[in-house]
């Protein structure tokens, strides 16, 4: 899959005049929710069947600054599934390609009642795309 | 009244050095969260009751910058009773006393299936309460 | 020109379930810099010339509302240039074609001192490119 | 030290009912700022006198969800000081002292020109507050 751009707004920056580093982990999120759209299970599709997709952890390394104007391109990809949970990993380039940080965030699926949700057994076409990710990336 | 205090976060900062525009909205809401508090109707336990608020407009003139470490003192009154929509005027001041900006924000009440309510009708207490809140701020 | 398409964020909600209403003062923001961008000024380059353009005043009326995976509409326009000031008319609009709202913002140049900028004589340029842009929209 | 109070706004709730992951981490800015202050060394000071404090990590573990109007308490702590860096520990607890969420954060410290700074070389005075603060946290 393409990586996502992100182009960095005038409101992200900080006055030590570059990317405040919260909004990174925003990014992660616009890249995970792009992700789920393209294996045909957008965010807001899940909701409507009573699917949330809780943010577990996250960790983030910065290893270059960004600021105003760069366009960012965020790759993410599904690296581990455990029976409920999956974890994510991210690399963010910088349009001459330096790695500007890579991440990663940890996962669940509640219904709506707030009970965790089984993939395979509940949603077993949602696993399967999930699944096909996983191999896709494999090779 | 006391002015509620806001002191700026460095993530609220951008790269001119200076707060970014957009944050002076969410310390309206900020203010008006306590004012809220403060006439014994916290917007929680409103939302418990099935009561929402939402803005309707905003607007906001600049007068003088604020930045990282400021303590910006907002006052938030309420300037106009209509039958289902109030209008709260505020003052934002720095520690010696300039105005930094000066703005309104327009404000309907809904129930939980989005329809208008009218306050005087169906919630008298709460009614009385911003009433009371109205003639206190005239004398 | 072609409106600017703003994608709403998850983290843009919030727990009424609708895109918070001071996001829409950062969108007004990022149509403003692609509109600089499409007139061959973009902010970027203003500024290492030197040139600031800090917001003096907004004002949004919110419509309807817009939520998650919405891809709103947001068409910037110049609509008054005084010698010094400049104002700016945005319209924002659903898939479907709802205005969810229209806001307008006032904005001033400023040097690197932090001075008021006079484009016409220090920025002839630039000037022309604003000019154009209001002429343009005329027709 | 006492702990530092965040209390949740409505603007860092997202669609799910909750506070938004990514705010926490402004969170911890928060408290790293108030904890700076408390030794005396107030960031707007040490930037004033040319050192910057960028954040080079973080990780943050969510345990319970906040949301609007909670009172989160978070402590910040160092835990690590090696000679360029240094590591912040933190938790947040609800006001019924339930840990929402641990986090970390590392930093380290640069001068106008970007160049890394050796606190106890350079900023000697700097440096003893943050050596007593890990030796007070130690007993």
């Amino acid at each position: 899959m393409e990586p996502y751009i992100h182009t960095v707004q005038y409101y992200e920056t900080d006055r030590m005049g570059i990317t405040h580093h919260s909004n990174y982990i925003r990014w992660m999120e616009e890249a995970r929710v792009v992700l789920l759209s393209e294996i045909g299970w957008p965010l807001e599709k899940l909701e409507e069947i009573g699917l949330g997709i809780p943010t577990v952890s996250v960790d983030c390394k910065y290893k270059q600054t960004t600021t105003f104007a760069d366009r960012v391109a965020v790759t993410a990809k599904l690296v581990k599934w455990g029976g409920v949970r999956m974890t994510l990993a991210y690399e963010m380039r910088k349009e001459d390609g330096t790695l500007a940080c890579t991440a990663n965030s940890e996962h669940c699926f509640l219904d709506r009642e707030g009970r965790i949700v089984r993939l395979q057994r509940d949603y077993p076409d949602f696993y399967q795309a999930f699944i096909g990710l996983l191999q896709e990336q494999d090779t």
